[in-house]
């Protein structure tokens, strides 16, 4: 009998895909490019199990049942066109190919119309939880032709996280969207780490907390219904490690410079291009390029100074509270701006997607998971039109109910020289997105002054358009253009 | 006689451009795809100059000293290859091509290549100042072929703005160079334009300042060495404008959704891809994005309160000089981050610019001209390999001076819920320049946590890798992955 399920590349996010298939009872075979490694895991994890080991892509092709569903886990870009292209000769009618990887949207839509237009199907899907997530669960975004997921389905929703309300899997939309999803999802968790860096930063400098307090006071948040998560639980855990090597706690001895791959960057690149606002997860990725430039940091710090730092004198427990109700209200933002960001793509890329599904899936298997996102799946049923988190009556109450606190640690920040660039990112979102008046008045004035770009004006409909000669000090010269 | 100079595209940046060409004394070809705006022009505004009309590509060509200069004045993208593709079976060898509009820098570095290759000289020009600059002299940015400069020098050294060190044109450097270097302009621009915006905001709703009152202190602001530059006067010029329909200042009866065209996104895009941070250009892109959903800001206006705004209680005068201060060490940021940036574009593309020359050339003409332009082009002509602005002891001691009044303006704008993103980016970008020790030490730590994507030590040399099994409660695995 042949095999139910294929899997190309066995790096250790393929291995723990693989074993995770095969532990839910499908027959897998894999096929690796360096031979070597396909004999290592055959030999070693997937010993004994209904693993078969390929050495040739004829090989593995004839291993799968039709229609073949292979899954590719080979590094985002060439690679993964290379083996497409040496697939495809291979391939026969209805079959399917799935790129687990995370590879920019626009390469999968043109993947997904490349493979119907001989009719084979592509999808393309979002996997996060990273290494365990891979094994024992992740939550999986599978976007493209949607009869490869109908194929698939009984496979997918088997090996993903399940969670109160179901497997943290489902189809996500055509074309791109799938990987379209995840990447914003990676977007948010960027603004997430960050946030949680910031609160760090000021209870450790302001609030003078030990990295065993810190232990204790995220292991507390983490049994809140706002805040329990993954992230936040991770980090508990971190502040408790003693590093072996000088008995100090480890996250001391982390040096604090921080990388990042492609796709933080490529959520602001196409918030740019929609033309949605999501300066939280914009802050997240400039502060981990800020953070790499350690050397030169800690020269300037040398020269520049700053208002030195004033220890918590009130009540500690009191800082607490507000640096987590900071961290609440701009998390809610941040993930306000990762939702409005696909509901525009959504609308721009004809996706079709389902936000309260997207955030169910959310829920287990992935970096994000959390609580909270039942509240957001809860919001985007109650309202699929809903055009912005921050209106949704849960959210909406929760901000108003703790803005002050979150305004007072964004003030304790400034006047203490701690950077929150993510905090006040956060606050400034909230207040321009409530503000029925910007001062944008002037800039558009500018541009007329400077450019005779035109401006429109509040006494008149949108879409009428009016020139001024600025500078002439009497006669206004004021024309329609419209 | 043959003209020594031509130009293709006559819409108003480049019917001023000829004119300024010709009123030098250089005489000039003009050609336009659309002949009767040829005739128009050469009817109206070039009657009686030396202004030659062309109506066919091979005339305009043939009209022109060897070797010839085409100044190009169309739009950016496809019509700039469409006239390159044109002009191309025409021309002679060490003829010349200059783009003058605002062409992304790739594809002037493509069209740099491509005209080389068929010992063709091309250049991008960066072209500053609006339509009053293109006339009466504009700040001039080309790069490319560097024997193409030299033979255009006499020319653009006329046409350019004269300042008291010069004509505001140099040579910038080879390939998409000049392009580039107008991009991060418009950035600065961007930046510049949103920190103005931010104090308005604030000396209006906190300062309860009128656009008459405003007019004063904007020109008052305009007479320092710190802030005399064109943005200011023209906001003084716009605050004093009065709307002859309704008898109010008129920029209140401008619409608050400010446009945009692509330079402000992609110099956020050449950012991320060289892992330069530049949150205050950051933060006015995205402003204007905010800005931009006026519909959906004015529903969310009735639905999310903020705390009411306290005016200023104290002396009004202290306010306005506090504001003016925050404006000031904001754009010291801003013009730091937009400097680094060029820095490093500089090294990753061969660039070799001069940095001292580059704020020399946009002290006249150009939108972001300015006096405090002299101290930037002092310090890089004093330290050329400095690392950051804010570490010149002209911009140090500023800051250090003002750092007070600017938090305080930061903090005076969190309490009364007004929105100051960019100069809460540029405070947020000075804390976390000056800080040795940033928090990312957690970041790095979460990363190796959920992903194995390894970590730094502190207490060890860059390009040690560490692992750690963290969630392990008791052994502590720490190993070299170097």
């Amino acid at each position: 009998m042949a095999q139910s399920f294929g899997l190309i590349g066995l790096a250790v996010m393929g291995e723990n895909l693989a074993l995770n298939v095969e532990r839910n009872g499908f027959p897998i075979s894999v096929y690796n490019r360096t031979s070597t490694v396909t004999e290592k895991f055959a030999a070693t994890r997937a010993q004994g199990k209904n693993v078969q080991a390929t050495y040739s892509l004829e090989e593995f092709v004839q291993s799968l049942d039709r229609p073949r569903k292979i899954l590719v886990m080979v590094k985002a870009g060439g690679p993964v066109d290379a083996v497409i292209g040496q697939l495809k000769p291979l391939l026969d009618e209805g079959d399917m190919i799935i790129d687990g990887g995370n590879s920019l949207y626009t390469d999968t839509e043109r993947r997904v119309k490349e493979l119907e237009a001989v009719n084979l199907r592509f999808m393309g899907m979002g996997v996060s939880g990273g290494e365990d997530g891979a094994l024992n669960g992740p939550s999986l975004m599978p976007g493209g032709t949607a009869a490869a997921y109908e194929a698939m389905e009984p496979i997918v929703t088997k090996i993903a996280a399940q969670v109160d309300d179901g497997p943290c899997v489902t189809y996500i939309g055509p074309g791109g969207s799938g990987h379209y999803v995840k990447m914003v999802h990676n977007g948010i968790e960027y603004g997430d780490m960050q946030l949680i860096a910031e609160a760090y930063d000021l209870l450790k400098n302001v609030g003078g907390l030990t990295p065993m307090q810190l232990h204790e006071v995220f292991s507390e948040w983490n049994t809140t219904e706002e805040l329990d998560s993954f992230l936040i639980e991770i980090t508990a855990d971190i502040f408790r490690k003693i590093d072996s090597e000088t008995n100090e706690p480890l996250v001391d001895m982390v040096l604090d410079a921080a990388k990042q791959k492609g796709t933080g960057k490529w959520t602001v690149e196409t918030s740019l291009d929609l033309g949605v606002s999501i300066p939280t997860i914009i802050a997240a990725v400039n502060a981990r390029i800020m953070s790499s430039i350690k050397a030169e940091r800690v020269a300037a710090s040398k020269q520049l100074s700053g208002p030195g730092i004033s220890k918590v004198d009130g009540d500690l427990k009191t800082f607490v509270n507000m640096v987590r109700d900071a961290l609440y209200c701009s998390k809610i933002c941040s993930y306000a701006q990762g939702m409005a960001l696909l509901s525009r793509a959504s609308k721009e890329f004809d996706y079709n997607l389902n936000l309260s599904e997207t955030a169910r899936i959310w829920k287990g298997g992935c970096i994000i998971r959390a609580r909270f996102l039942n509240k957001i799946k809860d919001a985007f049923n109650e309202d699929p039109q809903l055009p912005n988190l921050l209106l949704a009556p849960e959210f909406k109450q929760t901000i108003l109910d703790r803005q002050s606190a979150w305004r007072e640690v964004v003030i304790t920040a400034a006047k203490n020289g701690i950077p929150v660039p993510a905090f006040s990112a956060s606050l400034d979102y909230f207040d321009s997105y409530r503000s029925a008046v910007l001062p944008q008045n002037l800039t558009q004035a500018q541009r007329d002054y400077f450019g005779a770009h035109t401006y429109e004006r509040v006494d008149r409909p949108r879409g009428e358009f009016f020139h001024t000669d600025w500078d002439a000090p009497e006669a206004v010269v004021t024309g329609s253009r419209s």
